[in-house]
């Protein structure tokens, strides 16, 4: 059994790849939920939708997100009423928020929706978010009000200067039914090249769940998302740099070394090995730029290998 | 000022006419809501809809509701959770019922929200729902669950024998803010040519309706629906055979005597104006087959000249 944390799009990728390697039923995906936001009363959830939809094969891959030859029909018409129209939501996917949020309003766990959208898609793998509670991502910027992720990720394209990151809600969060035990049980644990501010940092937020990989820190594998100083995608580097983190895998590798004993870092960045095993953390070098399938499976399999 | 029962199609269509002969902004239309639905998760008010589209230019007059143009592609994705898609919205169609959904659940009554609506769409007439409680119209057929309005007739295509037709919701329903001040002070008052059974009944259930339009019945001027002892449009004889109305002009008259005082019927029920007149009914008789805009405006006109 594989567990791994997951966050968006660089997630899903890795996913697709270590699917194609192991048993998809045998692995949890444990999702970041903290970007999750409404939309016109519909109860959006990135993530677990991107990991959704590229498990199933119907995912947009050259807009990253969403899925494959939408259209914004609902969205143009939603205009008319001068409601925010900036989070470009398609019409098949906004089918999935109308299942989630009446599923949501009838009392059904976050969990448990997930599960029933996974299957509906045809997803093997199993798909859990990290809790049924909420947790909201909240970005301090100059001016008297945090913004939510999507609002200064999207709405404002990451163009505010980023002063504080906040997980609203995660004392009280309780990690969803299967979480804890999913790192307790797993062969392998492994940390998706997702963004470690927003994506992985509101995993381990969840009371229990830094805990419980600690304990397992020698099967951790982490896969830097930040290659040659840069993130291999998404706004990173505009979170990290005020957060006081260095922009690199060595960056990385510190902020997971008291979880994760071995992390996977590309071939650009092999001249950071050193840097990286000074933390105490294994270093893996190997491509990780995941152009197609069979680079993230080759990748995903390398990973494993590192911590049987 | 004007005032006016209003159902769907047929009030619709009529509305379309009236709103050529006086200026729009001096007609109210007091709008049926028991057939209101939800579908997954989202408030329908086909009949609101089909006036507000009509009156907007906007309607589907082939179909016979919706939005003219229409695509599928969210339902037919709804599809997917095997959630009931029998009620066919329409891409264009959703974007209103998410914005209505979202604006009642933060508490925004369904008068205000239709209001909303009605100037996104341009349209000048003031719209009101009857009610801003909930009133549903329940049909019980043979076997043991009542059926909701919609599920009769859309769902079972109102197939199935009609025992008995209930307003759930009636005796705690409140008139809309507005509704019982239009009928006391219009210089007329009309009974669109809707259905008697599902689309008048309920606004006439809501208590102090029915009063009212008792208190003004020298100014009331209903329009048969029943042409030719048959329903112009949808289901009407279905429900008032089985409740014993007789499917005929004269029926509905008899029906409206006691607030209506003269009733509209159609040149093909000539020979049915001493039937209605023994009611003490006031018969009024022209063409009411509402082909083009020009003949209803022409059948406003003459409504409206005969309680001038």
């Amino acid at each position: 059994m594989l567990a791994a944390l997951a966050g968006g799009v660089g997630a899903a990728r890795f996913l697709r790849g270590l699917v194609r390697v192991v048993p998809p039923h045998d692995v949890t995906a444990i999702v970041n939920v903290a970007d999750d936001e409404q939309f016109s009363g519909l109860h959006v959830s990135p993530d677990l939708d991107s990991v959704t939809y590229t498990l199933a094969g119907v995912s947009d891959d050259v807009q990253g997100w969403g899925l494959a030859g939408e259209t914004y029909t609902v969205l143009d018409s939603l205009a008319r009423f001068e409601v925010p129209t900036w989070f470009r939501l398609g019409d098949r996917d906004l089918a999935t928020h109308i299942f989630r949020t009446e599923r949501l309003r009838t009392g059904a766990p976050l969990s448990t929706v997930t599960a029933e959208i996974a299957e509906a898609f045809g997803v093997r793998a199993r798909l859990l978010p990290v809790t049924d509670d909420r947790l909201r991502t909240m970005i301090a910027v100059d001016g008297p009000t945090e913004l939510h992720m999507q609002e200064w990720f999207v709405r404002e394209r990451a163009q505010a200067p980023v002063r504080g990151v906040r997980f609203d809600g995660a004392d009280a969060a309780r990690p969803a039914p299967g979480v804890l035990e999913a790192l307790r049980t797993a062969d392998a644990i492994v940390v998706c090249p997702s963004n470690p501010v927003i994506s992985i940092a509101p995993i381990l937020a969840v009371p229990g769940v830094r805990d419980a990989l600690r304990a397992r820190r020698d099967r951790v594998v982490g896969i830097s998302p930040i290659v040659g100083g840069a993130p291999v995608k998404g706004p990173a580097d505009k979170l990290m740099g005020p957060l006081g983190i260095d922009v690199s895998c060595v960056g990385v590798a510190a902020l997971y070394a008291d979880f994760c004993g071995t992390f996977v870092i590309d071939a650009v960045d092999a001249h950071h090995r050193t840097a990286v095993e000074a933390h105490d953390v294994r270093a893996v070098v190997t491509d990780t730029i995941m152009q197609s399938p069979e680079i993230a499976a080759a990748l995903a399999e390398r990973a494993l290998r590192a911590v049987a």
